[in-house]
């Protein structure tokens, strides 16, 4: 006999922690539009839109730009699998989760990375980074997080940029938690590869990761000499589905492609400055007030994101205590402290359509009330 | 300037092709509910319900019973790069398209092929399956489709995990096809990996690949020497997001999520035995009515799938005219054929919410219009 389940009601919700962020009734009603064929001539033309949309979001002509069928991370694995063959140096700045993730992926493709750390919450020295490269010259690749997402920290990336474009090293850059919250452009700082998440501040459900590859890169993964270690996550296979062969690789995730349509829709009637604008107004409010109220940020000016903010928990406020009351009695998520932060941090996320206003007044006015009362 | 993009319209389909299926409005809407965190309490919950109807569908009492976060070749990937080592040997069946594929994968994953082939539209031998067995003991796997999608068989899987249950070897079934539309029993029949999509007759978006793995098979992954070379598809970092620890790995696809719960509550309510009969009763009609039309099915008794039937293209009749016409003019969708077969077969698919009277009847008066007029 089968156990009884009943439909999912989920629960009223503010998403203010590191993704995922809220998402509009636009977004979700889109994805719940009659499910058509991968090949369908409809759809190959939804996939053309969505290429372009993403196009003009990475600030790129890249050919080469795609949602991968699978979260972030997939985007990650996408892009170092690809890139990477056995023995190949990579080095790879580490200064939070993302980074550390990085190396990981790096490895099991059979890199041999160099690591360039900096403390969390600090952003990577860049001048290390160049040293670095300077000591492993035929390095694949060198790859930094713009926004690492444990910690908050924005990563300036204009030197390093002019640095590798020299070179005939290839720069990767994770814009998971950047695209769509801070300007992202592509070809203009001369990234070869970027990399995203739908569920940060492009604001559309996680389960997409939009790629794209500089001609040099694509060049690279064209001269491999062996097969991508990842059947599913080979850009080989996958650009001759979105290109014009329209070959089958596999069956692409119909509904979610409708959603990330309808966001950057969205995003695109919003105009990118102006949500760039709009993050940092009500970022920036939420920072100055919680130092108003003698909280600690993590990341000093100029590093600190304005989509995602990174508060020392108070001196005599249990942290999970106090998030577990922010999320039962307001129904407001946080993110709390990973690894060397862990019980130390609140992540506070204003991305996308969460980053409002209200969200900011919402959140402080129940900080005010927990706190007082010491959560 | 931003080019103007407007909301995709889906238009009117009834898919009958080898998936995507239909999928109801209750799963469709289920999916535009409001996005909750991927570690809020009550979305743990319904991850807890997820694994437990997975179970109930795959028969088995495993506790490693997941949906991986990409479409059903995530799952087929999953499959191989967790229990394959560089060196190892693994034994495929290959018959089809998914057959090649799952060679492809394990590969990739370093592991020495030893492929036992039929011809495309048969099943596969299972003494052959049992010779190259007896030829290579230590393999650490041997794997067939049970539903191979490109040509509609049905490979029996009984005698084979009655021989396999006495070595050390493990039996790894693809039941993308077959889950949901025949019976598929993982504990009864001694299978110890098992992983499925969610577009075919479970009738859900593509998008997540359920799998389940045995002890033995949960023991294997434990044992490895090595980290698995796929980070994003890791059994290990997944099963601890899964299990009781609730671990961060990557963010799951929550909408996603919710249109499978909503789907397999239908299936759950429907019940396994008059799901498998629906399929059985229509798939007999369409197959009945065919040959009665003089048309030649690929596959002979008793290896036809009732979900997905294979018919020769009639003497005369223009395959890819054929199709666009059945689309167009009846917003029909079905399946051309694959590497051989490309051009002599059609795929018509009854699978999940498409396997009604309703569509047989519809695509066969279509098909007696246009063959009648020549395509």
């Amino acid at each position: 006999m089968s156990a009884h389940y009943s439909p999912f009601e989920p629960p009223r919700r503010i998403l203010m922690g590191p993704g995922p962020s809220g998402v509009s009734a636009r977004v979700l009603l889109a994805m719940a539009r009659p499910t058509v064929g991968h090949l369908d001539p409809d759809f190959l033309e939804l996939m053309d839109e969505v290429a372009a949309q993403l196009r003009e979001i990475f600030g790129t002509e890249n050919r080469l730009t795609v949602p991968i069928s699978g979260t972030g991370s997939a985007g990650m694995e996408t892009a170092f699998v690809n890139l990477l063959e056995p023995g190949d140096c990579a080095i790879i700045g580490v200064n939070g989760v993302f980074g550390q993730r990085m190396k990981d992926v790096a490895e099991r493709a059979g890199a041999r990375v160099v690591a360039v750390e900096a403390a969390w919450g600090e952003p990577l020295d860049v001048r290390r980074l160049i040293n670095a490269h300077k000591a492993n010259p035929r390095a694949r690749l060198l790859a930094v997080v713009h926004a690492e997402t444990s910690t908050g920290v924005q990563q300036p990336l204009d030197e390093l940029a002019g640095y590798l474009r020299g070179t005939g090293t290839l720069f990767l850059v994770d814009t998971v938690t950047s695209l769509g919250g801070v300007p992202v452009n592509v070809d203009a700082w001369g990234i070869d590869v970027a990399y995203s998440g739908t569920q940060k501040c492009l604001s559309v459900p996680p389960g997409l990761a939009p790629i794209t590859l500089s001609e040099r890169a694509v060049e690279r993964v064209r001269s491999r000499s062996g097969k991508v270690q990842s059947w599913y996550l080979d850009l080989s296979m996958i650009s001759a589905y979105w290109g014009s062969e329209r070959v089958y690789h596999h069956t692409a995730p119909i509904n979610a492609l409708y959603g990330l349509h309808e966001g950057l829709c969205a995003i695109l009637e919003e105009g990118l400055e102006a949500r760039y604008e709009r993050h940092r107004r009500w970022g920036g409010l939420l920072q100055r007030s919680l130092m108003e109220r003698g909280l600690e940020l993590l990341v000093e000016e100029p590093y600190r994101l304005p989509q995602l903010t990174s508060v020392r928990v108070p001196a005599g406020v249990d942290d999970k205590r106090f998030r577990r009351a922010l999320l039962e009695r307001y129904g407001i998520e946080i993110g709390g402290g990973l690894g060397p932060l862990a019980g130390k941090v609140w992540r506070i996320g204003l991305m996308g359509e969460t980053c409002r206003e209200q969200s900011v007044m919402l959140f402080l006015s129940a900080l005010d009330e927990l706190v007082e009362g010491r959560g």
